[in-house]
């Protein structure tokens, strides 16, 4: 039944996939984790999605032929939203003639360094003192740095002079703060030397960039010299074990006297476990990571802080703090160079947090020309709007399912995961890694209603007809798929014997619940922002979309079961995969990245949905999905 | 042998002191710490140093009746430096008609706060989140504060929410950082929440400030709001065991493994100590000082915060850092408010330290209009000049003969020190506290030698006459004092009747040999100054002297020695006291003062008075002390 899938490899940053033969390159590159800015929607007429097919190009589309020379034709280049893969494919994302203002997304594909990073290193050498010269050592690298005032905190001072003397007045100076004054211009900087190390250590500076989500956490390695991602770590949130939303987690955090402690050991413990396995794959040490950026939404990032959330539990769901948190990696409990920063996103709301910030940030929705919408895909759904030059944004109540919770056979967009699902003759089913599937994601999810929903199995109101109803309808590897299973009708996916373990992956009328409700959600939110815009769904210039689902939703299958509204052209539809990710690398490698964040944090204004009078009502409309 | 002393006590400061009959209020304000600004160095011709005397009042001067109306002298104004103690007094210190720019050398007397402390404190009363007002509780207190973004700590922000709602959204936030734009302008402010107290504790809140020297420690708790001074304390530093010069202690630090930590244990133990102290005496809690300020030369400096003092006891002498260090209390092991931080001054060079920039702080010397000099004389004297707007300082090699140590019977200026010496008819002595002699201090060293010097029975060159010598030029209670101690010509001072515990003071030869040469080197670093700025001492407008004594130095003394050059008239000299102190008192009350301080340091030049051409020839001139 999986068809055979081919492998799909990326330069620079080495990321691979596993993608069905036809597959376009554009959602390969989403799949490995690889943005590729797409600014026409993928429709071939904008020509900026240029990447150079090293191994395994394919024949030249009419739309490829027309933006790019026969010269280029043949060193490879081709558009990522037009070249289908065919064969294992070998991609490089290049530099040159990307869109700049949409430079800020795509910041790990091409890698790309920051004018402003938090911390940078400049190999140096000190004339040694004399007797005529006898300034203070800080003083005198202060000023082989060119620096103004540079703050040496005490546990750097206090191993300064020796390193100095050892290594003969050479050394690396680590600096967080303002880079040189050549780049800075004149007016005064201040600067923190976070180490002085032995040697040229220069190209060795990392960060970290996690995105902590109620289900995933995701982190990855930084160059914070060139903006290069090393390695790549995601796995399930730990502290599901305590609930699978965030209520639940609040709630324990708040009635059990070692709640709180125990759901920020459990991220903190994973959290240091990624380092780790970051530096293994990447090949250093975690003394070499000098930064680590953090977005989650509120619960997530007050847990991780050690914050008791209890105000977020009842109303009207107060966050404790709302600006973006620096303080010392050792406060957070984590092992990387101990003088390193840690920094957490700011904040919007009680639900919507650092990651629809970190969202905003990487979309640079705020910057769009026209309204436009950004819907942010996790546990829950979150909604920004941007009209006139205001942003306002909200939080749905839409759970887990996008995520794979709550769903029978649900699980994290990761290996083993049907993540697309094709009826077209048959049933075709996709599943991340080539494996047996073990389960069905998020991006899964929505093509399966959507495909239900298009061969008339499912009806608007949700219903999914019996298999005596569907005998004669549907076609028919689709219809003896629709069995009973455990008293509910089912579509049977797998069966045991194509399933991992020998068990079956099922959905069942229950799940296809959730997801109407999830989807209901974000739908009825997205109507009460375009309504107190005074907008209409097709004023709307720019849908972005993200999500940590490692997958991309196909827009068709989104606007077909309601998730996104039908009126919107497919082109103004783009798919950013995990902003929340991207905002907090963002912030990992530029300061002017986090006073923007800072900015868009304290700006939007937050709406609450079920304030709404026409809350209910919407609520009630948007549970029914379109009428094809 | 002791004549009767009387009480003095100082308004509103509390500070009491006792002095023998007949001394001027100038001076005793002096010995209790309290100093009032005497711009024409006592001669009765500016009119500045009024004062009211509350009790005690004697009758006024010819030079108080030209300055003071019959109802100003009625109501007990007086003239500091014209009345005289004669019985017991109280004096109050008054707001009113002080000359400005001095006010920061007196910030104690009168109190004054400070425009822009480094932290204030708030009350406020914010309304309580409802749904149409769901905005972060951070945020909330920002806006209550009217502070522009507010950095809320880890750990101040781990209880915020619960302290919030368990007041009733009432309590008094503690700030760092610029003051509230009221009286800031519009600038943009940063602020940091160190704590949010339940309550109003407006009025409470203090900070400490420190003068480390090598032998003495003194601190101070100040109330931030209105720079009052609530308690002194002080001690010998009991790094005093492991050697009673900074080469001694670096050496330690150097050649003994746990020698560092000894050193650095040994200071913090005893600051951490007094401040409990200082708490005791005022009544207060250590969680109620919000911030702590330190001074001291670079050793002493670096020991307290567990730098290696090793390039210190080599040439160059660099020191580790130059600028200021600021870090958390905690980590200099100190005990307060636990989000509290610590200050430490700038330095200039290895032995020009913090506590010299304090001096230039307090002193405002860099304000003077014409060359001015500055000599703090501690542990060892250091020198400051300003000419032409150019500051330069070195440090001499004095020794800690000013302290009283390396002097037989020496001891710090504390309670049973002979602090003054009178030779007319009789040998008249001055013991600090009204009690039986227990050694002599750096004030009582001056004198006697001033004394012996002006009657005759100590040479220019330094050498005492013998019993047989003096027997019949001298006043016949000074030449039956001159006697023979073990093996030396020496001065008795006190016999064993008299001394404390049965032991007798004495003066030997070798006493007047270090304070020879502690003499000769302060007196050569300020000829080798005057020499590379070009002047003359007739040039130089303002002497000001520092130094941690306790006590004043009589200025036809001090010149009778050498100590400070004859050729200068005697109002041109001021003694300013601990200006050590008073520098790290301005540094704890205004974040102005701090950045003038770094100010300072970075723009005097550092002088290697031992790289002088001239250095050696002017030490051995400096030795001879100065024909009558």
């Amino acid at each position: 039944m999986r068809d055979r899938e081919v492998l799909v490899r990326f330069r620079p940053s080495g990321a691979e996939t596993y993608v069905l033969p036809g597959t376009r390159l554009v959602e390969a590159a989403a799949e490995a984790g690889v943005l590729i800015d797409v600014p026409c929607g993928g429709e071939g007429i904008c020509g900026n999605c240029r990447v150079i097919v090293v191994a395994g190009a394919g024949e030249p589309t009419a739309a490829e032929r027309e933006w790019l020379s026969e010269e280029e034709l043949q060193r490879g280049w081709r558009l990522a939203c037009q070249t289908a893969i065919t064969e294992p494919t070998e991609v490089e994302i290049p530099h040159a003639g990307r869109a700049e203002p949409q430079i800020l997304v795509h910041s790990n594909a091409p890698a790309r360094a920051s004018d402003d990073p938090p911390v940078w290193k400049r190999y140096v050498e000190l004339p040694p003192p004399t007797r005529g010269d006898d300034a203070p050592d800080a003083i005198r690298l202060e000023r082989a740095l060119g620096v103004g005032p540079l703050e040496v905190p005490l546990a750097v001072l206090r191993g300064l002079s020796g390193r100095l003397r050892e290594d003969g007045f050479r050394g690396t100076a680590v600096v967080a703060g303002t880079a040189d004054q050549a780049t800075r211009g004149t007016r005064p900087i201040t600067a923190r030397l976070v180490d002085f190390e032995a040697g040229n250590t220069e190209t060795d500076a990392f960060a970290v960039a996690f995105d902590i989500g109620t289900t995933t956490l995701v982190g990855e390695l930084l160059d914070l010299g060139t903006g290069t991602q090393w390695a790549v770590q995601s796995r399930v949130n730990p502290q599901t074990r305590f609930g699978d939303d965030v209520l639940s987690r609040i709630l324990h955090a708040r009635q059990v006297g070692t709640g709180l402690t125990e759901l920020q050991e459990a991220i903190r413990s994973a959290l240091d476990e990624m380092i780790g396995q970051l530096c293994l794959q990447a090949g250093t040490a975690r003394e070499r990571i000098y930064e680590v950026s953090i977005a989650g939404n509120t619960t997530m990032q007050q847990l991780l802080c050690g914050v008791d959330p209890s105000p977020l539990g009842e109303v009207p769901f107060v966050p404790a703090g709302g600006r973006s948190l620096t303080c010392r990696v050792t406060d957070l409990g984590l092992h990387i160079h101990p003088e390193a920063g840690a920094y957490v996103m700011p904040v919007i709301g009680g639900f919507v947090g650092g990651d629809t910030v970190a969202g905003l940030l990487a979309t640079e929705l705020a910057e769009s020309d026209g309204p436009a919408l950004f819907v942010d895909i996790g546990t829950n759904g979150e909604i920004a709007l941007l009209t006139d030059g205001q942003l306002t944004a909200a939080s749905t109540a839409a759970g887990p399912a996008f995520e794979g919770a709550r769903i029978s056979c649900g699980m994290r967009g990761s290996t083993g995961a049907i993540e697309k699902v094709v009826v077209d003759g048959r049933v075709r089913i996709n599943v991340i890694g080539d494996v047996p599937p073990a389960g069905i994601c998020g991006s899964g999810l929505i093509d399966v209603a959507a495909e239900l929903l298009r061969h008339g199995v499912l009806t608007p109101e949700g219903r999914l007809h019996t298999p005596d109803q569907v005998a004669g309808d549907a076609p028919a590897d689709l219809a003896q798929r629709i069995v009973m299973h455990e008293g509910q009708v089912s579509l049977l996916l797998a069966t045991e014997d194509e399933g991992r373990d020998g068990r079956p992956v099922v959905l069942t009328q229950r799940d296809l619940r959730e997801l109407q409700l999830a989807t209901g959600a974000v739908r009825a939110g997205i109507a009460i922002l375009l309504k107190r815009g005074g907008l209409k769904p097709t004023d709307i210039r720019h849908v972005l979309i993200g999500g940590g689902f490692g997958n991309f939703i196909r827009r068709s299958n989104a606007q077909r079961i309601g998730l996104l509204p039908t009126e919107i052209e497919h082109r103004r539809i783009r798919f950013m995969g995990n902003t929340s990710l991207a905002g907090a690398r963002l912030a990992a490698l530029s300061q002017t990245a986090r006073r923007m964040a800072e900015q868009l944090a304290r700006r939007t204004e937050h709406v609450d949905l079920s304030a709404d009078p026409d809350f209910a009502r919407m609520f009630a409309e948007s549970m029914i999905f379109p009428e094809a």
